[in-house]
């Protein structure tokens, strides 16, 4: 049987594993305002941070992965605490595909600015959507952190709104390669971008399904909005 | 201490759901081949069938999810036993996510079929796009069934064709809307669909990673194709 020792210690690797994934959490964050600010400024150095920051998020991933797997095999934790593990392994591989798609975010910077030059936009789209992932994603870490299911619902009508951004955002972008077709590939530069932010919302999304699974029991993956909304109000 | 009863239940058990995942994959299988052909034919039942299946999936990976979740809980697996049930839980996530890519092939497939009657491209890149990737996650899902890791090499190679033919018909698309900017809105669908064929090679790679992981006890994501092929030759 376990002891009080064994759970203060299954308590404290377990802790220890939260606050790595809140770690990883904020180099994700990081990547996407260096990969964002890279595009929209112009700043190579920033795109080399982006790169950078994405070992240091990979080797977190496998770190984080390998002391879950050691945690369920030396504590066999049942119930809410083996729950909280599976979170865990499924959150930390949203998380580091968010910072593949910062990555991208970052390589497409490059080309973008390499490339002969051409009268960019403004970014103000690209901008807002990231700013609106961003946001996602804080929020998604906060549920994590706090077990606080509430907020899958804001951060799914958020990923609408992300959505909606995206194909409105793709519209414009062809208006413009219709408008100028030497434009083109430089836009669709562009347009893979917004294809990144918004799969960036997806991961976030799913993270905060995680929480509702983790503190309700219940799985809303491949659920509607509204079903969301009732399990967690 | 378990008894040679309880390993008998376990094995019982984790077959059950290995014979899962291979179920899953036949049927993410088959998506990915109706996505394909209706969008070459045209045939807007195959897309419908890609819908209809994307229940089925994501119904199996909630299923399979808990089943692995309720192994752990009760049979306290430890070693490679453990590997194999977190190896299962982070497959089931890439093979639904190759689901919800063939479902988006379907969904542009309606929308370029309803688009204006443009001509339409032989989609014979598309088509040997597909091929491979139907070839990478076949592999994949035989080197699960059969704990191979041999053929990870094989599939990382493979990716890498994937992402040089994505490169390479990126540019025809580019070429074909700049010839006629009124074809541009069609080609972007188009270049949706090989994007989504890209990533699910990336997936399918990502399964035989977990494979040499369960097999080889070495965490081989984020490494280069020599370090793979250094871990399973």
């Amino acid at each position: 049987m376990p002891t009080e020792h064994t759970y203060k210690q299954f308590d404290a690797e377990l802790e220890a594993v939260r606050a790595n994934v809140l770690k990883m959490g904020g180099l994700v964050e990081e990547q996407i305002t260096n990969a964002i600010e890279a595009l929209v400024s112009g700043d190579m150095d920033l795109a080399e941070r982006v790169d950078a920051s994405d070992h240091s998020v990979n080797a977190l991933e496998v770190s984080i992965d390998e002391d879950c797997t050691h945690i369920i095999a030396r504590r066999q934790p049942t119930a809410s605490d083996l729950r909280m593990v599976m979170m865990v392994v499924k959150t930390i591989t949203d998380l580091e595909r968010i910072g593949d798609e910062a990555a991208k975010i970052a390589r497409m910077a490059r080309l973008i600015h390499q490339a002969e030059r051409i009268s960019l936009p403004r970014f103000s789209e690209v901008k807002y959507m990231g700013e609106l992932v961003l946001d996602m994603l804080r929020k998604a870490l906060d549920s994590f952190a706090r077990l606080d299911a509430t907020k899958a619902v804001e951060i799914a009508r958020q990923d609408q709104s992300v959505d909606e951004e995206f194909r409105l955002n793709l519209r414009h972008l062809i208006t413009y390669m219709m408008e100028d077709p030497r434009t083109i590939s430089v836009f669709i530069d562009i347009l893979f971008v917004t294809k990144a932010i918004e799969r960036m919302g997806d991961h976030a999304k799913n993270m905060s399904e995680y929480v509702v699974y983790m503190v309700k029991g219940k799985d809303v993956r491949h659920t509607s909005l509204e079903e969301i909304e009732k399990e967690v109000l």
